[in-house]
């Protein structure tokens, strides 16, 4: 029950730890590398192809501007790929977003919301909860928190407003 | 096995029916339904917590413009849901887009490219065959194919090419 | 004689707070809730149908992102919902401003700008107004109250020019 | 019970038509006029006032590109003003949606999608019906016509589907 | 030989200031109004008519997000209408400029860069400078002035780079 | 009493004709070029310079796509430089307008809208007005009928609504 | 002197064809493969290693939407590579473009205009001509060839114009 | 080995001293002019003539906003013109990179990242490298050192991941 997250470039670091974290809350184990399709693209493919091997079951691929790592590692696997695109100054990581959403037919990125880190791990635990119906209890009990974590903030409101 | 495809209306038929084709071709029983986020949300509700009763694995929604569907079958269900936005006049499609892919934390959307019906059903049948390790042997032998179609595409071109 | 304000998370607060007073000013009663589309989705339903049991007679619905908030209202109640996007980082908002004024045919959100929070209350203002004439007076008053700050600072651009 | 439909130019008459005929199918009396926020600016402060007095409650102004029209009308009553922004070259309407919904604090346009002609209505019709309730019901039936559309809709998809 | 001013808000005015020094540099009068085609229409349409018997020969419309100002007074006057699009978070003021530029068949804006405040004012004194022979010269020297100031910045940057 | 009109490509004749007829119809002399800001660096060069000297008193440039015809003209001449915009398949010509209306400091070009042509025909008439008064009043004819056409516009419409 | 030129899909042939008969017409082979990032990641790195040890010089890289087939051959050569983005139904090719452009730091790729194939092939030919000073002289030839044809459409305009 | 650098503004500079000291790390000169395409436009050409003569046999143009510069030295003469587009407050430079990469056919300009002073440079190098075969072993040992920043910067994650 492994998910591999790359990530193009360290400076990535700040979004992707709330994936990683989130993935460690469902206890899903995550195996984290900086790879880059551009600046170690060989490197990349023999990551891709070796973590398939040992176990790794999706992948998460994250990266900004030309943001073509998901996309590259889609090509090399069959197994499940999700893109998180990053945040940039060109409008706000649409060069990022439409890098990764925009696949050719045949090679899916299954991709969530610009620095969306959260939900590229809750997605990644949905998946894996096919096989190992020990995680759909805590997807339930995760969408349970959430929405009392919203009437919490809902009471909080109330407060403000006396 | 059930893939449980909504569409929030019938002109988006054309789209939708290549995703029904290519999970036909993985041998992935699909469901489809024309649902829709906001003239029939209750009806959208009761299909969404009753198909996932009745064995729906990963749901697939279809929308255009501000296109919800999708982001209201991931607010019921802890299932994977895969995003498929529709093509509009709006940019391209950058309405249904943005509107499926930008989700809040907690809750994904797997979001695929605009009119990319093939790869909402690739993308489907990539989590389903975690579980179903059948479909794994399929999606190699499709991704083979797919590579011996450029090949053969690359003979036309060298042919007109003379 | 009152306005239902819903927002999808309660760091719209700081927005939401502007159309709250001015509610207040105009002597709208309002009542907020924190509720979210895709978090709390079967208490939105509820929340909207009971607020129109209680006396709601106008909607803002308030989100960012993929903000489908006032669009789900829309879906359930045929009082007027008035959409406020929230300014995001993708390009300032456009985002939410999609996912809220492209609804498809049937079901209208009137969608006022980004942040727009005084006018969403104004708006909510003038619908009421309709049926609530005392409104209609202070309505014209604080159009010509605006028409004097307008004066105002054209005496303070003059003086500053000297 | 009327609404003022105004059009910037006759070439929005296709779009504006379905205003009319829905506003129609409520029972809603509709007055329709060509007037320009930049060809005729007189003219337009001049119906606005008369409209007002010989009865108009809603407003609906429709027009594309620099689509100030419904903002001019915005900027004269206090009645509530829905805007229409017209399909154009320019990134499929962006010019026309922008140049309506962005109005500035204090003279809100309540603002639909673009080419949303049906919606406009409905909004004007949900306006209305706080202080006519016959409208309620219509709009109730209305809905649920909608839904029925949508099952319809469905039934014809499984017999395509077979 | 006098310029008018208006702008949309007193907001605006940290980059009106630079439009009207610049038309002192050249000798320009500036009559300068806060003036909102929402907010005190009649007013801005006195003003206008006003200020063509009192010796206007150009007008300036500053304004930002739904910013109709320019093309408001471009409906009332038949002298050049120079627009200034005030930027805003809005994809950098990409809403000022299309509610400035795109204004439809016969009643033109001459519209300048987002916040381009100098731009707008020499535009002006060019236009000027077809009747009023002296500005010309001035305008000569400008540009004279400004092809030392680029020689200057290059030495400093040739220092720079020792 | 003559207005230099420059087109970067003879494709941009079926819009440039536009401005050539309004022009005539004022009883403005145009002198039309096709000349490459990018393929005919030169020529264009000498032909602004000499047009300047033979009595050309305003510049419309017209192209499309990295549209810097008009710029280039506005680096050379004082006079003043009417930039027309041609639409393409980029976001509806967003690339043109953005290339000529985001002039750097000191080097304005007065925009008009995308395929505006009769727009920038009218612009540089009412900049000739001010040094040559017979225009005034040809202008003011043109408003007047203007409006008058949306008077019969309006007819047409009533007619049709019966 | 060999260019190697490599499109993502036979769909682009209609494109690329441009690219090929100019490279021609400099007397510049062309070696054309189709072959894709995505669906044959691994034939696509044997090509390029393969090309660039059998004589190629230039690579040029077309593709569409999220078009990373540039970006994958700069990651692998140290070669020049030219980015030939290929419109699409968003926004035009913005995703093409956005996607082979925003090149992170360390691989650029030279990117030309959206279904810019002429550019493509000349910008080719100019960084061979600095090896193989005999193409400057068909790159000068051609400069002159295309103001001639300048002068020559100049004149049928004018002819037009009668 | 020379290549020539133009910035539009000193303000450039920060962006443009990326590109010189990346050129110099590969051993090759840059020649670095401040020069205006609209405020200096003759000696723009009479630079870019010159330095052709005097050895350089690549030209980087950056600029921003409409930003002609790239364009103008690649329409003088036949060598490669990298451009190099400058972020701004518009859409984060979206204006700079339309105005550059959007070239007509026959002029093309090998535009890279929006602020992307060392792929301008990295450029350059491979661009010379055809000609300077020494230049090929040193961008063969930036790629090898590039991927070993990656395997660093992978380490420390590794690290902070603990």
């Amino acid at each position: 029950m492994k998910v591999s997250i790359l990530m193009g470039s360290d400076s990535d670091y700040d979004v992707v730890v709330g994936a990683i974290e989130s993935l460690k809350s469902f206890g899903v184990e995550s195996e984290v590398r900086v790879l880059s399709a551009h600046r170690t693209p060989h490197e990349t493919v023999e990551y891709v192809q070796s973590a398939e091997q040992s176990g790794t079951e999706v992948f998460i691929g994250c990266a900004g501007k030309a943001a073509h790592l998901a996309g590259i590692i889609a090509g090399i696997t069959t197994l499940p790929v999700i893109g998180l695109p990053i945040k940039t100054s060109m409008m706000g990581g649409l060069d990022s977003l439409l890098s990764m959403v925009q696949m050719p037919s045949g090679v899916p990125v299954a991709t969530v919301a610009v620095n969306g880190a959260q939900n590229a791990a809750i997605l990644a635990t949905q998946i894996l909860a096919l096989k190992y119906p020990e995680l759909r209890e805590k997807l339930l009990n995760y969408k349970a928190e959430m929405a009392k974590g919203v009437a919490q903030k809902n009471e909080n409101v109330q407060k403000k407003l006396g």
